[in-house]
């Protein structure tokens, strides 16, 4: 059981309905991509061919505070909000499909790219598995 | 000027011919709106009421945390994805509706929730005229 | 291996001799310790008694977003700050032990907080080895 | 008076003694340089001579996020911790200094770097004046 499913289970409070297991693994994959998004960013600005990487910097940094975000807002559960849960899983989702296009596109070149864009697939689908779950 | 009408006048590149005036003040308003949701959830941390006044504080930490992440996506402009960019001053529109709507509640009770409705206001109506010039 | 640490293995700069597994299991931990204090401070809210755990959620909120910052400083590797680095590992530190003391306090009564304290303690252990490390 | 001030004023509990033009200013400050940070490192990104410019862009996203965090922390005072507060006045300081320095060497060939860095001496500085109020 990872943190973010162990601080789920000791919430006090109802989850109006919502999937456990969908939302636990949502918010594992939105921290986890943040720092996989902050840390390619980084790795680009160190690679000699930097100019060629400069959308991909802005598409992770992006990602990076969007995934941070829709993270937090998912750990919070009183006073849920389902209108607002969901126009934030949707913009994580486009956040996060693309930056895994970035990436994708020097996934051959940057190993670096390559491991962020399937980070970036994984929180996409946990937010699009998610979404789904919320009617 | 303000500060970031300052930095983005520095902008050495192209701005995809977004409205100058309306991308700075939507800026100015996302920060400000962060800062004074930050705020309003402390204060009413410090009100005796406080159980009445649970919802508010988490509208408003998401409502910080979203302002925040916007303010930053929109201080970017190399790499720009209008679809994105949209995605995300949607959804920071629906978090200070929501948030705007909830301070407004309490406003006459508590002059925190007041101001920072107010503020809510304003950045709403930000995103909604930068939205507007996006086409 | 974590997805922090298989960042870290791809970065494709210098460590300018940073201990990997020390730095990789701080940078998972302040992640991991940010989505914690995130879900307790939201936790606490949903209690009955939250008059008598308004100084938890305002610690547990500062914990938060030291973490994160500290977890994304410690992300990047590119133009290395070693001075800047202690001061952020030893901010992140002292945040850890204050929210880890407040929610120990309320750790026989609520759940959460006892779990959210050890994560705290698990970070604040990796903050001080990974400062061991850097001399 | 700034938002910032305003939303100090209808605190509704104590402050502990801090200055509240002092406290105030260097909010203001934290925000402000939280989003002239941001928009440096992508302008920097914007540069033709993006190579010669990845320290900075790495110092700008690490005195924003820093920066963001502590303005965050500062505009808390429920359960107000003082060890904590001068700590994260600390790290600011020390970042908003080394970003000013990194900036300062590229002012006079890029403009955004020049204002950048005189909004980093202005927040190292409200930082610093802040601190000598608390004691």
């Amino acid at each position: 059981m990872t943190q973010a499913a162990e601080m789920l289970r000791t919430y006090p409070g109802d989850l109006a309905g919502v999937d456990r297991k969908a939302l636990a693994a949502c918010i594992d994959e939105c921290f986890t991509c943040a720092q996989a998004c902050t840390a390619c960013a980084d790795a680009c600005l160190s690679e000699q061919m930097i100019a060629e990487l400069v959308k991909c910097v802005r598409t992770c940094l992006d990602c990076a505070d969007i995934c941070d975000t829709t993270g937090r807002v998912l750990s919070r559960h009183t006073g849920y909000d389902a209108n607002l849960t969901r126009t934030m899983i949707q913009a994580c989702l486009t956040a996060c499909q693309a930056c895994g296009d970035e990436c994708e596109r020097h996934a051959s070149m940057h190993e670096h790219c390559r491991v962020c864009a399937e980070e970036c697939r994984r929180c996409e689908r946990a937010c699009r598995d998610l979404l789904a779950t919320l009617g």
